[in-house]
């Protein structure tokens, strides 16, 4: 049994977690104030601390998914703006409160940890995972392992180049595949686009106020099939496919699943990717065609991906 | 000791390879009829199994590096457009003939085992080999060992894309690294700019006729202070360079080694792309610098990368 640690913005899940993927005593915990990360760690610390005895909790280890740039050899986050922490040693910190030894992660490598041994990913040697969010993340499985790069500081896939001198992306950088790829992006297309179609059902779906517009609006209202919709989810295809494309020829994986918001829109979304893969592949049918599936894990996959870096293959 | 076997467009280089990368009894092949692929790979496991009983040569095994799609799992070469191979048995004949078992890869990985064993990458856990010549190249090693995707079909780096809808890529593809990258792009580029300019320097260094321009000649242009040659040189480094920092964002490899015609530039280039490095990395100081270098392997390196197939780590 391995306690499984999600790190968020605001809010940490926590859970014991068993090698068959079960998560038995979930618990919440919410950052107080998020202006010292000293503070912050310790605080969280003490509550799992607590958590453990309260439950009378055996467990071997703790993983740790965390947002940001870890380095998972050191066992810290080396940075994190969304939680403003700067080379925080989250690894020693929870080891010395609760005597359990300590593994941390990037949190899209959790979750592709997860999806590894427990969803669309099971069985395949070779896998990418993307999440389709506020930015874009990734994890990828290389050779039945987790690749972390250098220090584990690895696959910013997100922050790979989709188009030279583009778009700006939250990084700094201009152009990168999360520019293009991410729910933020595709809400940023149709803003555009509505902004020059009073007509398209847009308007209506989300109640004449454009503040109220998601993916999720989008997506439906191009199934309904609006035209201006239909237009700005043909463009985010062609966005995100062309980058799976790329990653398709970088690394032929067995299967490129979606998580994230985006990937709610299941088949609809996979079909129109497979169309595009199918007409754009290089070398293609020389290749092999590369599987897409959207992730059919719940929201204690965090947890879960956080205790596999644990469990053996 | 192994058997090495780089397979070109139109000749084959074969060598006998020890365990510290010595190279004994090289010889060459050359296809004498392109127009039958059994032929062709017949007479050349004639040609071997000649060459090893006239030399009474001890080997243990056969190392193939190979252009094209090669599904190394297989032993095949699915397709190969210099050589006109189409599912191609290559190590079923090889081994048919000479009762060697043997092991086939892509001749840029070949490159890529070569540079990790006995030049650059050597002692690296994660490598990014890119080979700057017609077209780019690419092999990957990730955790330790060589990277090949599924169905040993990975890595094809210079198909990733580096500008969605731009310059046409020789795989019929928009906007391709290789469109960008490649020694075939730098020339493209200088050839446009000679049209505009009539005084710049790159006339005179190539007798006035353009059909003499190469990779070399706009470099030493360049680094003896013509402007235009600066011109084109800074543009392809921009290219370069922001390809290379989308791999490092994918990958956070230790060192990206750069083979092919254009490396032959050396520190010229290599001081270039580090200076565009330190502008440009995402996330940078928090990630750990990424080292560039050029090969320094000799024309043996295919051969040696073959046979490295079989050699342990």
């Amino acid at each position: 049994m391995v306690i499984g640690i999600d790190i968020g913005g605001t809010s940490v899940k926590i859970g014991l977690v068993s090698q068959d993927g079960k998560v038995k005593y979930r618990t919440l915990f919410r950052f107080r104030n998020k202006k010292n990360q000293d503070i912050m760690i310790n605080e969280l610390a003490d509550y799992i601390n607590n958590w453990i005895k309260e439950n009378n909790i055996k467990a071997e280890a703790i993983g740790i998914g965390c947002p940001g740039v870890i380095n998972s050899d050191l066992g810290e986050c080396c940075y994190s703006g969304n939680l403003k922490w700067d080379n925080l040693k989250v690894c020693d910190c929870l080891t010395k409160k609760t005597g359990l030894k300590s593994k941390i992660t990037n949190d899209a490598n959790a979750a592709t940890l997860a999806e590894w041994h427990y969803g669309q990913g099971k069985g395949f040697d070779n896998v990418i995972m993307l999440t389709l969010g506020t930015g874009v993340g990734g994890g990828l499985i290389l050779n039945n392992q987790l690749f972390e790069g250098n220090y584990g500081m690895g696959s910013e896939i997100g922050h790979m180049t989709l188009k030279i001198n583009g778009d700006k992306c939250s990084c700094g950088r201009k152009g990168c595949f999360e520019a293009y790829a991410s729910a933020t992006a595709i809400i940023k297309l149709a803003k555009k686009e509505m902004q020059k179609n009073r007509e398209t059902k847009l308007w209506e779906a989300c109640m004449n106020d454009i503040k109220n517009l998601d993916g999720q609006i989008i997506f439906t209202t191009a199934h309904n099939g609006d035209a201006i919709a239909n237009k700005v989810v043909d463009k985010y295809i062609y966005y995100l496919g062309e980058g799976m494309l790329s990653l398709a020829n970088i690394f032929r994986p067995d299967i490129i699943i979606l998580g994230g918001g985006i990937a709610l829109q299941g088949e609809f979304l996979v079909n129109k990717l497979k169309e595009y893969f199918r007409k754009h592949n290089f070398g293609f049918p020389h290749t092999p065609e590369v599987d897409i599936k959207t992730s059919i894990l719940d929201n204690n996959s965090g947890i879960i991906g956080a205790a596999c870096l644990w469990f053996n293959n």
